[in-house]
């Protein structure tokens, strides 16, 4: 049997329920009153400043963690990502070096951990595809004939990617009407827990990336909310796919869990009901056992475990390129709704409120879809033996809309 | 009556079917033997070297010409590329400074104009979405409801944004079996004639464009080849929209035709068939009278006007901030397929061969869709008095899959 797991001179690092003990270690982009931003590590409720512990000359990465974004950290590559993360482990440890320089998270400022490259979002909770189709097409038609034998997916929009904390305002839009459509604020504003896989490595235009390549690429993961406008989703998405109903806003958690720190909790997805074409076949299970879930107004809703996913992000990533298209560092992967098969496992309104018929009741007011100044938090973390390996909050404030 | 068209020093810019007219002075970024890519501006048969010019003093762009996009010169605002177009007007002009310095284009290999921030891909063309419709969904349904409300549109893959003249490889995928799907060489690879618009301005988060400051916004046109695996999409596309089908290539040209060099062919664009939102309309017409067209293997194929299209690409721009998505210097909006109402005026091979079933000949050899080796050609231009506005090539040639 293991022994004790290992602990960290921080002391909130070893709490049972804490986020980010030494096992975790994920990046963020952090700034302090009057500095610029740049690269840290969570560990407990501090940060490990890394670009100073890179002017002390206590990790080497090219003066990457200086940087406003861990892409050129990343760049670096799977080696320095290892380096690093033996370097800090052995730093943090007990018995340590007590003298790192750390940042308490109280008196930090996060900031969008990556510069997003590009978005994708994918579709890849069985559950969620089958209950949104159903609202959308009706029973018959609720899961797409290529479902299972692919994972689909559409392109996002970088641009409007925020970190964890940013205000996000109801969109203005077209939505249908009795007679042709209708200039309206947004009334079925929804979310999505999502998990987002963050790109790490290049790949080359007009190459394929096999499913093992395509997970050694992946540098981590962030929590992802993607602010869906139903409504207007309705209306837009046929033939060629959302649009403006996803480009209100995505959210993500401002700290990057690693791949390394998820390996522990390594697991089998959502059973196949279809082999797959060779091309998306994996030689070994390629999902976390995580739970994950999210809460509004800061009451828990839905719950479930990320090993509901029927696509990995590995298999997401290589399907990405099948066709030659080139993928590149910073490239946001998302892994679609995760939802659970019961009512209360679900990671959207629109699947919890039975596309807006049944409303559930927050802290003792009924909601259907997200109102104004109602805050959505998601979560996410693995348990191990004695620590749990957390992904901080992703959390987001609808505005109201600008008629 | 207007006098004879202002002539330039370089003697090919003054011959009637020259691309590139003192009107016209479009932007590129161009490398020579030897040296590092920096911006051009194409007079006749040569080439403005800018980052040259302002070692010199002879423009002042704040050092922007001497990188290997556009992207800063752009970002650097209206004012300044008015001021730079006046200058170089008079420095070209007849009785000019004749010392410029000059490149010949034979001696110069093109870049991408532009760092793609983001690509985005629109669908306006009346006749393409209809004949396009018919193929994928039947009469009936040919026409999606919102088609003329909206400018339908989705988020393509920047990545795989290439300079004319780069080869594209014919993609693998999943393409609709008898019993469920095969993997497959794409067997029905297309183009599709378009115009890019590139956007020269920010937007902010949260906060609408009008169809006028979107237009404000344009910078400049390139011509965009949307290359479209047909197969792969009629199997991926619902019901997220087009994904690996389009993610093997987009082809624009070398040459940012300004919006400036445009403004005398504005015109009025196909007729509307049913009152936009008041967010929609445009004060005055968005469109150019423009020359479009396309070859295969050198053989003239489609021929139409730019002026057929239903939206224009200010309305598609405002249209892509309605949900307050921010826009970004660097982003590519493409057209959608530029179509006219007959098979002559197709502008993708999906349409001319009705979908495979009529094959058209070219060069005596019968073709359905693009075939490996296959080069397809895009030109566009308006015709003046005495001198015409080109875009120069935009070229492509098929290489075979890797299987």
């Amino acid at each position: 049997m293991a022994g004790k797991p290992l602990r960290s001179w921080v002391p909130a690092a070893n709490a049972d329920d804490c986020d980010f003990p030494i096992q975790n270690l994920p990046y963020g982009v952090f700034s302090t009153r009057g500095g610029a931003p740049r690269c840290g590590v969570a560990i407990g409720d501090m940060i490990v400043d890394m670009a100073a512990c890179e002017a002390r000359g206590l990790v080497d990465a090219g003066g990457t963690f200086a940087q406003p974004q861990l892409n050129e950290f990343i760049a670096l590559g799977r080696g320095k990502w290892d380096e690093v993360r033996a370097r800090l482990t052995a730093l943090l440890a007990e018995g340590g070096d007590e003298s790192l320089p750390l940042v308490p998270m109280a008196a930090a400022r996060m900031h969008l951990p990556i510069r997003v490259t590009e978005f994708t979002d994918f579709y890849a909770s069985k559950n969620h595809a089958f209950n949104v189709g159903v609202l959308f097409r009706g029973p018959e038609n609720a899961l797409p004939p290529q479902w299972t034998h692919m994972p689909i997916g559409y392109n996002g929009r970088a641009s409007s990617v925020v970190v964890s904390g940013t205000p996000i305002r109801r969109p203005m839009g077209q939505v249908r009407g009795e007679d042709g459509p209708v200039w309206s604020r947004c009334r079925r504003l929804d979310l999505e827990l999502e998990l987002g896989a963050i790109v790490g490595a290049d790949s080359r235009m007009g190459e394929r990336v096999s499913v093992e390549e395509a997970e050694a690429m992946i540098f981590g993961y962030v929590l992802l909310n993607d602010w869906s406008a139903r409504d207007i989703q309705a209306w837009e998405y046929q033939p060629l796919g959302p649009f403006q109903s996803k480009a209100l806003g995505t959210t993500i958690g401002a700290w990057v869990v690693t791949r390394a720190a998820l390996e522990p909790f390594r697991c089998q997805g959502a059973e196949r009901v279809a082999p797959l074409l060779p091309y998306l076949r994996e030689e070994r299970p390629g999902f976390y056992d995580l739970i994950v879930g999210w809460t509004m107004n800061g009451q828990a809703m839905g719950r479930t475990n990320y090993n509901v996913m029927y696509y990995s992000s590995a298999q997401q990533l290589a399907h990405h390129t099948v066709s030659g298209c080139p993928m590149r560092v910073g490239d946001l992967i998302g892994s679609g709704t995760i939802s659970g098969p019961t009512l209360g496992e679900t990671g959207a309104l629109l699947e919890m409120t039975q596309g807006g018929k049944n409303p559930v009741v927050v802290n003792g007011e009924e909601r259907t879809f997200i109102e104004d100044g109602d805050e959505i938090g998601l979560y996410a973390y693995a348990r191990g033996d004695g620590y749990r390996i957390g992904f901080g909050p992703c959390t987001g404030r609808i505005l109201p809309a600008q008629e």
